[in-house]
């Protein structure tokens, strides 16, 4: 399986992050794609290639104009305040206020964010653009031909919405692949998002289509983040009706139950019929993740690359969440590695 | 004149404001109540008394019973999820999701926010009720026959919608004592508030009433907090239409523009013949202040205090913002100093 990876990434390291009522080390972090990369040498998977570059036009097919230019220009306008550090929001559009844009950094900040854990820094656009382009390029070679490949995408990409920030996500990977799969010959495509966390960027992005179906493996939103979106009534509206499918799980769910929701989830996108498959691998579901809630074991990632193997799809793997530094290699790649036994 | 004042504001000392990309010491301070008296004792221009306790009735008149005893439980949730140092919020209801209340305090802390720059604390509840308690022993005084009477609240309160916490403000002392005098024999009130910023969580509270009317001078919302709401078209809807009145200038606006800005407000609070005014007493309009960008002058508080006593109405005076922290006392002093010799 091919792996595209970009040392990009290393632009993008805030120096910290807002959580338990104060600036820590961020979760999410350069050493994670570092001790994935780490492993897939190890296991010998397959050759890492570079990104492509793509330009900002598949970006546009899904995010708004506006909230692009406000990414690019955002650390300017940070440091003409006379501001440094980090770009961290301090005000939102809250209840009952307007929707209009402000002027002043402040507020384009909190009119593009939808959470405060989420720093960027001056390197954040282009780490997150060459993100987007490692995600565009393992898309391609499946475009060309090849049954699977592997986007090792820093920063994230599924709590981006069409116009927000929020959650380590600035450009939605998995939206801006799929629709290039819409865009270049494929009728359908399946987003499936195993991440700890529920793809709020995803689901917004595709909430009234027909021909992207999101369904998403997660923890119940009144106990995990986003909180305010990822509950199963959620089901698209319009011609999206449907195709928007969440699996919202308590704390504590072990590998036994969650396999039951992936096993439901993989059912639907069989019958869906999809061109290809994209998946956002997070492995925060892992027992030891320090900022999630459920419990699966290192062989439980097989296990699952194996049930996602058995569709039989084309399939996009590109890395999301996980934060159990030490171990998110070996679980990003036990997905892979099981996949490609049952592929 | 007679000045209510509780030490419990001490009770409210939160580590550090998220500003500027860091948390640095917040700028509300107790040292700015600390100038405030010290200037009052100076200049002799009246008694300092303890508050009365009034319970939380006069709370629920303005504000929502959940949101109360959130404020009141969010201390207690924040330290059984093992967080500690002050209560921060990360995650909000943000544009197309929903408006469900979360189970985990991180998800509730986002819900009843409205901005991240104010962090609470173990002492923060009983701080912001013994503010109420302030405005509202003052407003009693004023009920009772005294002419004018001046609330030095700590934490302040015209950012506090009906369910919503942020800009320093909790409680919505103004809204809490303008609801006392309506259910307490008057048929009108009028909310002055001369704070550099625009208090959205006055206008919230009244915006679809007439009984109470709202009129802000402040720094436009295109370049200042809270940035989504200020705007001079929200003249309040229903009932209250017509009896919000909000006059945003840019950065830079001098005295001299600033008053004929007042003269118009006062203009329409004379027409509106309210059986009593309250003052939202912000002195951040300031040339010096650190965070806002008006160019008032000491002597200009003098001066408007006095266009203000020239009204000739029942006046009750609560402190709001001001972050210049040595030229608070004398600023705020000024007004009322002002406002006594006219009247």
């Amino acid at each position: 399986m091919l792996t595209v990876y970009s040392e990009d990434h290393y632009l993008h390291q805030p120096e910290g992050e807002l959580y338990a009522g104060q600036l820590v080390p961020p979760f999410e972090c350069p050493k994670r794609v570092e001790f994935v990369l780490d492993r897939l040498r190890e296991t010998d998977l397959g050759r890492v290639v570079d990104p492509e570059a793509f330009g900002e036009a598949p970006l546009e097919r899904v995010h708004d104009r506006g909230y692009l230019d406000f990414l690019k220009s955002a650390w300017r306008q940070w440091t003409e305040a006379g501001y440094g550090h980090q770009i961290l929001p301090t005000v939102w559009p809250a209840r009952r206020q307007r929707l209009r844009i402000p002027e002043h950094i402040d507020g384009k900040v909190g009119y593009y964010a939808l959470a405060a854990e989420t720093s960027m820094v001056e390197g954040t656009w282009r780490a997150a653009l060459s993100s987007a382009e490692v995600a565009l390029t393992a898309a391609k070679s499946i475009r060309d031909g090849q049954g699977a490949a592997f986007g090792l995408c820093r920063p994230p990409g599924h709590h981006a919405a069409k116009d927000m920030y929020g959650g380590y996500c600035f450009l939605n990977n998995a939206a801006i692949a799929a629709q290039y799969f819409l865009d270049n010959g494929a009728d359908r495509v399946a987003i499936l998002d195993p991440d700890f966390h529920h793809g709020n960027g995803t689901q917004d992005i595709f909430y009234t289509r027909a021909d992207a179906f999101y369904l998403s493996l997660h923890g119940e939103p009144e106990n995990a983040f986003p909180h305010f979106v990822g509950y199963a009534d959620e089901i698209g509206e319009g011609d999206g009706e449907g195709f928007n499918a969440n699996y919202p799980m308590p704390p504590g769910t072990p590998f036994a139950v969650w396999r039951e929701a992936l096993a439901d989830a993989l059912e639907r996108i069989g019958r869906y019929g999809p061109d290809v498959l994209v998946i956002s691998l997070g492995v925060d579901t892992y027992e030891k993740d320090p900022i999630s809630f459920f419990k699966l074991t290192q062989g439980d990632f097989k296990t699952y690359g194996g049930m996602i193997g058995a569709l039989g799809l084309p399939t996009l793997f590109l890395m999301e969440g996980g934060y159990a530094v030490e171990d998110v290699g070996v679980n990003t790649v036990n997905v892979l590695l099981g996949f490609a036994d049952q592929g």
